[in-house]
C-alpha cells in the first residue's frame, strides 16, 4: 500500500507519527494499545497474517444451568490457587496453601484457602475420574523396598489403620535408607499415609526426561514451612508423632522450591519430569501409597478442615497480616476480618458438610455468620449504606469500601449454607442472602461505569479518583451476575450481566 | 511509507483493513473515530498538514475570579439562546423567546427565558459598550420621514413618555405610508418606542449587499406569534393600544422567518445584509428609534419582566409542555416546575433587583424558593436521596432522575439570591444553598464514570443503562465545579473539576 507519513498531534499534547493516504489516516496500534488499553496481536493461520484486536482480556462463563451448592462454586473449576505467585508454597502439615500477599514471610489466608478448597471440589465435580496408580497398600498391593545397610522393614498389623503398614527403620548414616526404583510420569499427586518418629522423611526424586537434572523432594519432620538448597527442596509435615496422610503436588512443590531458589518459572513441567524414586529414612511406618492424576477431595478436605479448626469462638478466621488498602484509610491491624473468607469458608464447610455428613462442619458454617452481623468498627465486617443497605465488606475499613466481588461472593457462602440446611428451613443465612440481595440489586448500578465496572465504591466513601475493576475482576463481577440471576429474576441482575458483557466488547452506554 | 495490507479483526466480529509495516500495525481513523467517539481532522499549517486529534470536542473555561452574583453567571457570556434551532423566535409581545423543544407550536419555556436574560445580563458585563446610532428622538435627533399621499404626520409632545413623539396616520391604501430611507450595516438591533392603533405596523426592509434579496420584517398589531411568505416575514406585537418599548435583533427575525419557511440556515447574515428603510403604517406614534449593535439590557428585562408578571401564587413558573423523559417514567405532564427554571429565574431576578432596585424582583425571587421545598410528587421539584440528602430536580419525576448541572444552576441561583440579600442574613436561600452543597459534595462521586461523567442518576433510580453526559453536558459538569470550588473550599470540588477536566484529554481513572 502507498501513503505519507503524517504527524499526528495528540490531545495538543504530543505526537504520533502516522499514515496517510488521501483522506484517510492511519495511527500505529502501539499507540492506540497505550491510549485506550486495548489488546492486540497478529495471529498466522495457513499463511495469512490477520491482526486480533480486543477489547479486552477476560472470559465469561455463560452458567449452563441454575447454580447448585452441592456442584461447582461460580466458575471455580478453572482457579488453580496453587500456582499463583503469591503461594508461597503448600503447608506440609496443614495441606493448604501459604500466602505472601501482604506478608512476606507467609501467612494463612482464610480467603485464599478456601479458594483452594472450592477449586478442587469444583475440579472433583467437572473433571473425569482421576487415574490412581497403587504403589503400596500394605495388603494387596505390595512393593519390593530396598533396604540398604543398617536399614530394617517389616510388615505389620497396625491397630489404628486396620491394615497392614510397612515398618522401617534406618540409621543416622547417609546411606543408610529404605526405597524403591519406580518410573512414573503425567501423574504427579503423592499420597500416602504416614506414622514418623522424629527425624525421619520420605523423599521423593523427580527427574527430567532428558536425565541432565535431579530434584529431591524432601517431606521431613520439622515445622519449618518449606526450604531449598541446589537440587534439595525440604517441606516440613511436623513433629507429631501420630497416623496421618500427606498429600502433595510434586510438581507445585518442585515449582514453588525453584520460586524460593529465584529459578525462572517454567512452562509445563509436568510433561518433562518422571517420577524415578521413593526413599524412607529415619523410623516409621507408611502404608496406602499411591500416586493419582489429582486427588481433588483430599485437598478439599485439607481446606475445610483447616477452616472448622481454625475458627475462632466468634465465628471468625481473623488474617493476621496487615492490610493497606487506601491511601486515606487506616490500615487493617492483623487479626482483621473478611466477609469473603467468612463467606468462601461457608462455602467449603456447607459442602464439606453435604459430603461427609460431619456435623462438625455445618456448626462451623452456622457460626461464620456471627462476624457478619458486627460492624466493621466493632471487630466485624458488616457495612451500612446510608443506614439502610447492608453489605458484607471484604475489607471492614473504616470508611467502608463497598467493594463488589467479595460481597457476592459472601452472598453465594449464604445461598450455599441456606440450600444445605434446607431449603424450606428459615435460617439466619437466609434471612441474611436476602438482605444482601436487596443491597446489591439496589447498589448494582453505581458499580457501572457505562463501559466497564468500578471494584469498590470508594469515589463515593472516600471522596477519591475511582477504583475501576481491571478487565478479569469485571469478567468476575459478570460471572457472578450471570450466576445469581439463575436465582433471582430481577431484571436488574441479567440485563446488567448483558450489559457489561457487552462493555468486554468495546460497548458502552448510550450517551445524550 | 511502505507497508501492506492486513485484515484486522474487532473483537472477533468484523474486520478493518490496516496497513502493516514490519510488526507495527496502522488502524483507519475511520475506524478510531466510530468505535471510541474521538475526533480527528487535517489541518494544514504553512503548507504542512498535520492530523489533529482530540479526545472531546467541547471547551472549559477556568474562572479568573470568585463567582459574583452581580457579574456574569456562570460561563452564559458565551451562550447565544435565540440562534439556537429550538427557538421559534423571540415572541413580538414578550420579547422573550418561544421554545419549540418539546412543543413545536411553542410554549414559553421557564429555563429558555431565564437563559436569555442571562446570557444577554452577562454579554452586557463582558462586551465593550454597543454602538447606538439614534435614527429620530422627537427631539434632538430628527429624520425626514416621507409622507406618501393619504398619509400624515406631526411631531407633539406625549405627557406619558415627557418628549415630543412622531404621530402618523395612512390610509388604507397599500401605497400609503410614512417612511425612511436609512443604509445601515454592521448593527441590527432596533429599538423604538410604539403606540399603535389596530391595524398598524412598522416594516424594517433588509437588503443584501449585492441587492439581489430584499427582505421585508413586519411588526404588526396581531397576536400571532411569527408567520412568514416569501420575503415577508410577520412578527406579532399584540394589539394593546399603549406605549411600549419594542427591541428587535434584525438577524434573528430575519432567521427566525427563514426556519419558519424551511429555507437552510445562512452563515453570517450579519456581514452581507444592511437595513435600508423603515416604513409605519396604519396610525399611532413612534420616538426614540434607534439601531444599536446590541441591547442587551432591555432583552435581559424583558426577561426579568416575564419572569416577574408569569410567576404563579406558590412561587412556580410552571412549564406547559408534556414532557417525555425516560422510557419506564411517567410523563411530566403540563404544569411541571422545573427547580433549574426556578434556579435560573432567581439568577435574572437577583440580578434585576441588584440593578434596579426594583422589590418586585425581590420578592419573586423569594417567591421562587417555594417548590423548591415541595415534594416532586406534590408538585414542587424536590427530592431525596435515600431520606437524606436534598435535591433540587430538573425535571420532577417519580422515581426522581437526579439530574446534575440542572442541581448545580439550582444552587447557583439559591447562592445569587443569598448574596443579594445580603451576605450576612440567615435567609431560606442560604439554608437551601447549604443543604444542596451537602447533597452535591455527598453525591458528586456517584457521577463519576472514571472516564466521563453520568449525565444523571438513573441508572440507580430506574435500574436502566446509565446516562452518560455528552462532552458538552460533561464541559458544563467542569465549568461549574471550577465556578463552585471558588465558593467553597471542600476538596471533592475542586479535585473532581480537574479529574473530570483530565477525562476531556483522554485520561481516565486508575484500575486496579
Ligand atoms: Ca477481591
Ligand atoms: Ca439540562
Amino acid at each position: 500500500v502507498g501513503g505519507q507519513e503524517i504527524e499526528c498531534v495528540i490531545n495538543g499534547e504530543y505526537s504520533v507519527a502516522c499514515h496517510r493516504d488521501r483522506d484517510q489516516v492511519y495511527l500505529p496500534f502501539s499507540f492506540i494499545h497505550k491510549y485506550f488499553e486495548v489488546y492486540g496481536k497478529i495471529t498466522s493461520t495457513d499463511g495469512v497474517d490477520k491482526f486480533e484486536w480486543s477489547h479486552s482480556y477476560s472470559k465469561v462463563y455463560h452458567p449452563k444451568k441454575k447454580y447448585d451448592p452441592r456442584g461447582t462454586f461460580a466458575t471455580f473449576e478453572n482457579y488453580n490457587v496453587e500456582v499463583r505467585e503469591r503461594v508461597k508454597c503448600i503447608s506440609g502439615i496443614e495441606g493448604v496453601p501459604v500466602s505472601t500477599q501482604w506478608e512476606p514471610r507467609g501467612f494463612y489466608y482464610p480467603t485464599q484457602i478456601a479458594q483452594f478448597g472450592l477449586a478442587h471440589y469444583s475440579k472433583n465435580v467437572t473433571e473425569p475420574e482421576p487415574r490412581v496408580r497403587i504403589i503400596d497398600d500394605g495388603e494387596k498391593v505390595l512393593e519390593n523396598w530396598i533396604v540398604s545397610k543398617d536399614a530394617t522393614i517389616s510388615r505389620v498389623y497396625d491397630e489404628e489403620m486396620k491394615t497392614k503398614v510397612l515398618k522401617f527403620s534406618t540409621s543416622d548414616h547417609v546411606s543408610s535408607q529404605v526405597w524403591l526404583k519406580v518410573n512414573i510420569s503425567q501423574d504427579f499427586v503423592l499420597s500416602l499415609d504416614v506414622w514418623f518418629k522424629p527425624n525421619s522423611s520420605i523423599t521423593v526424586v523427580l527427574q527430567n526426561k532428558d536425565k541432565k537434572e535431579t530434584v529431591y523432594l524432601h517431606y521431613v519432620t520439622s515445622n519449618q514451612l518449606i526450604y531449598a538448597q541446589e537440587d534439595h527442596i525440604y517441606h516440613g509435615i511436623g513433629t507429631e508423632v501420630k497416623w496421618r496422610r500427606i498429600t502433595r503436588d510434586l510438581i507445585i512443590d518442585m515449582q514453588k522450591g525453584w520460586a524460593l531458589l529465584d529459578r525462572p518459572k517454567r512452562k509445563s513441567p509436568r510433561n518433562k519430569f518422571r517420577i524415578c524414586s521413593v526413599m524412607l529414612r529415619g523410623r516409621g511406618a507408611v502404608c496406602g501409597v499411591r500416586v493419582s492424576s489429582s486427588e481433588h477431595m483430599a485437598q478439599f478436605y485439607a481446606a475445610a478442615d483447616w477452616l472448622a479448626s481454625g475458627q475462632r469462638a466468634r465465628g471468625g478466621w481473623p488474617v493476621l497480616a496487615r492490610r493497606h488498602v487506601a491511601p486515606s484509610v487506616p490500615d487493617l491491624k492483623p487479626g482483621w476480618l473478611s466477609a469473603m473468607s467468612q463467606g468462601h469458608a461457608i462455602s467449603v464447610l456447607s459442602r464439606a458438610y453435604h459430603r461427609s455428613g460431619r456435623a462438625r462442619y455445618l456448626l462451623a458454617a452456622q457460626r461464620a455468620l456471627l462476624p457478619l452481623d458486627v460492624p466493621s468498627a466493632h471487630g466485624g465486617v458488616k457495612a451500612m449504606w446510608m443506614d439502610k443497605y447492608v453489605w458484607y465488606e471484604e475489607y471492614p475499613t473504616t470508611p467502608p469500601l463497598f467493594v463488589l466481588n467479595g460481597f457476592i461472593y459472601t452472598l453465594l457462602g449464604l445461598y450455599d449454607l441456606h440450600v444445605i440446611e434446607g431449603e424450606n428451613s428459615i435460617s439466619l443465612a437466609k434471612k441474611m442472602f436476602d438482605d444482601g440481595m436487596t443491597s446489591l440489586k439496589t447498589l448494582l448500578p453505581l458499580f457501572d461505569t457505562g463501559s466497564g465496572s468500578f471494584y469498590d465504591l470508594r469515589h463515593f466513601t472516600l471522596g477519591v479518583s475511582p477504583n475501576l475493576a481491571r478487565w478479569d475482576y469485571h469478567a468476575t463481577h459478570v460471572n457472578q451476575l450471570y450466576l445469581l440471576a439463575g436465582l433471582d429474576p430481577d431484571p436488574v441482575l441479567i440485563d446488567t450481566a448483558k450489559r457489561w458483557e457487552g462493555y468486554m466488547q468495546g460497548k458502552r452506554a448510550a450517551h445524550n
